[in-house]
């Protein structure tokens, strides 16, 4: 029988994401309505996206003949994590499969060495930093940052591993030259940034496509815990409207100078004086993004996938005067489970999102959103409700 | 090693649904930030859902040993459609599986002479209605509509059989006792109902769990072309704020006294002496309901799994002053997917939504809602975008 005529298949891209953490997970959720077809290459059947993706190749990214039979039949690559080896990434290009984003802008989000010397040379503000050899190298770089006459030895200052850190791992706070042996420890090139005397942290979140269309939320406000993002807040309160400007403009500058592809996250520092100073990248959606899923017309997760297909970009303007979002992490006790019912009961406008995973203490399992018109409120209820769900809270 | 202090497995329910329409898609999507496990039984692996869900088992509901295999790890069965048979459904309760809504319930959406005579008994307002036998019968129904006086034989009536219709199928606009004769080929009883002067079409959705709490979404306006659902218009324009509250206490009672747990739809005439009237009731998600998606705090989606689990409900207050929802049907040309980069290009506020679904011309493949404060501009935005999609708007 000839069909043709009468029914037929709409041919939508596939894009296929490597590394099945809750970025994953969400990035599918976002794409269902969007028809695009979701692959993932996830570690084991039983991480957070592989629990909810239809196709799932259990493998691992660091073995590149599993990258490549998991690429054939994908339009496009995209990544959960920063952690795929470059040269991996290169041959899957020369294999005709595009990387979004590719391996010459991910590799500064992978080595903090690389970012600061790109960020140096395009000019954009950076906390003082340099490539340290040894303790001797970290006392003389604290020394420099004395002002002229002013007493000590300069420290403290931040150490970094150039590669593989993330919430406040592979992080060091050095107050003194005794305690900046540790980070040397591992061999790995260790970066020595200033300790910035901030105001408080912001994030500046873009997207931008291939063919250089690009989106800016809102710049928001991250309040860390213990190194691990506690509440993000859209946008920052108060801030200058100009300062936001410059943030989203930078951000911008660098998704292009850096030919970043899908959504970039750019960390920054809010100094007491109001000047902004660039803390981390990262290119993918990003935990300083999740209020969008309920507070912007379109979501990091649904722009990441519209850019990495090279589709137009969603509007990215908030849809409530607030929305603050607080991560949920892994507490004492098991029974989250009526945690969650309790914060339903208690908030039916709160917006839970779980991903599956298993609790640890200090693990981020879930985190919520809230928004509406009055900070205070926001705020509490969505503090109120991570609290209790880690159980810190119990009433 | 005993991990039982530093990692737990939070144990979340498992939703069965049966059906792999688009309607178990969307609640899978609504599903993923609730963290819940979702199983889809699926007649093919190419159905809308089984493109997106996790956990599919490919079989025939209308197989009772595949219902209970599948059934088998399921804290509750739902579903997308009301196609399983009643006996079936018995059976899995009688095995300890919650059925939700339940056969009892089901029964009034499965058969419309049931549904009838339940809203009888019950009082409430319905097109005046008879299961007839025959041609003959029909004749004498169209009679007995006249006005004292009046002259005619009281045609046109509506046919309907009393089970399997949808989408316009199933149902006969019948002007004369000749065209009558059709219905009763196929062998299955049949219901008569007057022809309803109606102004327009409504739609009151609500969503009621098991221990009998329930919210009410706004009431819809829903227009259709050919018997099917074309748009969705909330809330319903210029709807007079008693008749608002009138149909939603109504579908409040209706699930109540049929016991439905899940998530109900109300469709109503509006008749033109600003009455209401009851003419089909649907237990699953429904069509007039797709515009919560991006226009209520929760979504009917989530309301539902929300129902079927026993959780505390969410909020379904609207998020914007106007929100429409127009139905992307299939067209005559295959390239959707340039028309669908046309339309994000549009509207960068545009949300689409699509199923996956191979094309066919009247086939709903997808559909689009936008809000804002503008009902001629969210009406004209959705109707375009719509429009273009199938291919008969090119500009």
């Amino acid at each position: 029988m000839w069909r043709g005529r009468y029914s037929w298949s709409v041919t939508f891209p596939v894009v296929g994401m490597v590394g099945g953490g809750q970025l994953a997970r969400m990035t599918h959720e976002a794409g269902i309505p969007l028809g695009i077809k979701f692959k993932l290459l996830s570690d084991t059947p039983q991480d957070s996206a592989a629990q909810v993706v239809g196709e799932v190749v259990v493998g691992d990214y660091r073995d590149l003949d599993t990258l490549r039979d998991f690429a054939r039949g994908c339009d496009v690559i995209t990544f959960d994590h920063e952690h795929v080896p470059t040269e991996h990434l290169r041959a899957l290009e020369a294999d005709g499969i595009p990387v979004r984003p590719g391996p010459d802008a991910l590799v500064h989000a992978q080595d903090k060495g690389v970012m600061r010397a790109k960020l140096d040379a395009i000019g954009v503000p950076c906390p003082r930093h340099r490539i340290v050899a040894d303790v001797a190298d970290v006392a003389a770089f604290a020394a420099e940052g004395l002002a002229e006459g002013e007493e000590g030895d300069g420290f403290p200052v931040i150490l970094k591993t150039v590669r593989g850190g993330y919430d406040g791992k592979g992080v060091w706070f050095v107050r003194s030259p005794e305690e900046a042996a540790e980070p040397f420890r591992a061999g790995v090139p260790v970066l020595a940034e200033e300790k910035v005397d901030f105001a408080r942290e912001l994030a500046a979140n873009v997207v931008r496509s291939p063919h250089g269309q690009a989106v800016a939320y809102p710049v928001v406000e991250s309040q860390q815990v213990g190194g691990v993002c506690d509440t993000v807040i859209a946008p920052a309160p108060g801030i200058a409207e100009e300062l936001a400007l410059e943030a989203q403009e930078l951000a911008l500058r660098i998704a292009k100078e850096l030919g970043v592809v899908g959504h970039l996250a750019v960390e920054l520092f809010e100094t007491r004086d109001g000047r902004i100073l660039v803390n981390e990248l990262a290119m993918r959606p990003h935990n300083s993004g999740h209020w969008t899923q309920d507070g912007a017309v379109t979501s990091q997760f649904a722009n990441h996938v519209r850019a990495v297909l090279d589709l137009p970009l969603g509007d990215p303007r908030p849809r409530a005067r607030w929305t603050v979002m607080a991560n949920v992490l892994g507490g004492d006790f098991p029974d989250m489970y009526s945690a969650y019912l309790h914060c339903m009961a208690r908030d039916p406008q709160l917006k839970i999102h779980m991903y599956g995973k298993d609790v640890k203490p200090g693990r981020k399992v879930g985190h919520v959103n809230t928004y509406g018109d009055d900070l205070d409120d926001v705020l509490e209820r969505a503090r109120h409700a991570a609290g209790y769900l880690r159980g810190t809270i119990t009433e």
